[in-house]
């Protein structure tokens, strides 16, 4: 018999990172643990969870993906806890190349998808904020997406939160839920963060969680915090200030169907005058979507 | 010589609507005549400024557009203020069919382009609103955008907004400026209005505007207000209560092209992987784009 679930616990860790690695992946292991007693069954950690945000550190604390310690240890604590397991991102090596990359786990420990940044964060905002993450990452090259017994859900790694087009293309696909692990900065925090998250859900009647690291005044790169989950209406369900702790929320798919009953849009769009965001064909590769029966 | 213009005022008229159908009329053309006074060279009139709004009313109010009484008296205030109008909408009548209608006049008192609502509002929430268009009404068949000498601007109306391909498509022909006269509801607009426009300007990096009614808590349909414009950074600039006024706004495109280079999300888009929106491509007609050269 499948068992059908209409909702879970989602948990987002705030967590502070250090510069120890392998402090920073032993806290997030003892995070994840605290979720699952409490319940969660989706664990989101943070964008750059093993490392201090910067270009000048990704080489340092760069690993496989998977293949490093910060892999084995959410492998771990996935089987150990029973729990899907997003796993913010860390910086991956492969070859010489770097890339920003999340991978998830699922309650048997299995990698079932790896998403690597595919809208690398390059911004200049004068007197403000600039960073350049191309000066030494690489882009991803695919979306990702993964199944649970609770919903289809679509991962994006910060920057590319930015872009509706993916949304859209998740949503097309099926995903009810958008975790976005990222790192907002003091700039564009106050300014974006919870609207780009609303937006998202709105125009696509999906839940949308974000999961930031705590903030650290005295790092490089001051992250905004303010972990968020907003329902398919758009209201912010659950969210923090900048302090590190676990932000929780019920996923409702029954809320969900309601709300697209309620304001049809997705059956009311005009396809005779525009044309629907699709994924780009050549780049369908079979591992863009994982599916899993659990 | 061609001037190049990097702003110029927009007005948003506010206006408490009766149903005095004659009235409603002379009402608008009174306060385009102050808002061109004020300075404002584009003037904005909200959603069906000249009925009250709800199906039964519709085909009573109704007129060809152009030539019925609404459509010549805004021609006549455009040229006589020598200001563009965009014409809020009005019910209009084309054979037996009736649609939801913006006119907008340019400065000579010409009609450049006519959108017919393409998205009709059909909702059920319940226990807090239902209304549903289509009972009387039909969709339009195209986008519509217009230039001026500051810039093209894209119009839609009320329900449209809550179609993201609709700006996508407008912002990738290169709209500035969207402008949505609209009349969301007590549901709908505390939960949507502001967040709405906010995306809309934040994922294309355009002004977005939006002219409403002002309330009337004995109507049938109470309009939520709140008639706003947001700059391309997505905040919002000029706003108001529920109450009869005009809401100004300086439209500074040198700030949206800083805005455009400091977050180029634009030129950062993964076209490789997902698809622009685009147009269907059947449906491109020619008065889609009408260009003025004044």
């Amino acid at each position: 018999m499948t068992m059908i679930h209409r909702g879970f616990k989602l948990a987002l860790i705030q967590m502070a990172v250090g510069i120890s690695k392998p402090e920073n992946i032993a806290k997030a292991c003892k995070f994840i643990q605290e979720a699952s007693s409490a319940g969660a069954k989706v664990v989101t950690l943070p964008e750059c969870f093993n490392s201090p945000y910067g270009t000048k550190y990704f080489r340092d604390y760069a690993e496989p993906v998977p293949g490093g310690p910060s892999s084995a240890a959410l492998a771990k604590a996935a089987r150990d806890n029973a729990v899907y397991i997003v796993g913010g991102s860390i910086p991956e090596k492969d070859g010489e190349k770097l890339y920003n990359t999340c991978a998830v786990f699922n309650p048997k420990g299995e990698m079932v998808i790896k998403h690597r940044k595919v809208h690398l964060f390059d911004i200049d905002v004068p007197g403000k904020i600039r960073f350049q993450e191309s000066e030494v990452l690489s882009p991803g090259d695919h979306l990702s997406m993964f199944q649970t017994p609770y919903c289809t859900i679509g991962v994006g790694i910060c920057y590319d939160i930015r872009f509706a087009e993916m949304a859209q293309v998740y949503a097309s696909k099926g995903c009810s839920l958008l975790l976005y692990p990222g790192a907002f900065n003091m700039t564009t925090g106050p300014a974006h963060w919870e609207a780009i998250q609303r937006a998202r859900a709105i125009d696509n009647q999906m839940f949308v969680a974000t999961a930031s690291p705590a903030r650290d005044e005295t790092a490089d790169y001051v992250a905004w915090g303010h972990s968020t989950v907003v329902d398919p209406w758009g209201e912010v369900i659950s969210t923090t200030d900048e302090k590190e702790g676990i932000v929780y929320a019920e996923i409702d798919l029954a809320r969900m169907e309601e709300i697209r009953q309620m304001i049809p849009v997705r059956k009311q769009k005009r396809f005779d005058l525009y044309q629907p965001v699709a994924m780009t064909l050549n780049k369908q590769r079979k591992d863009d979507l994982y599916k899993i029966n659990d």
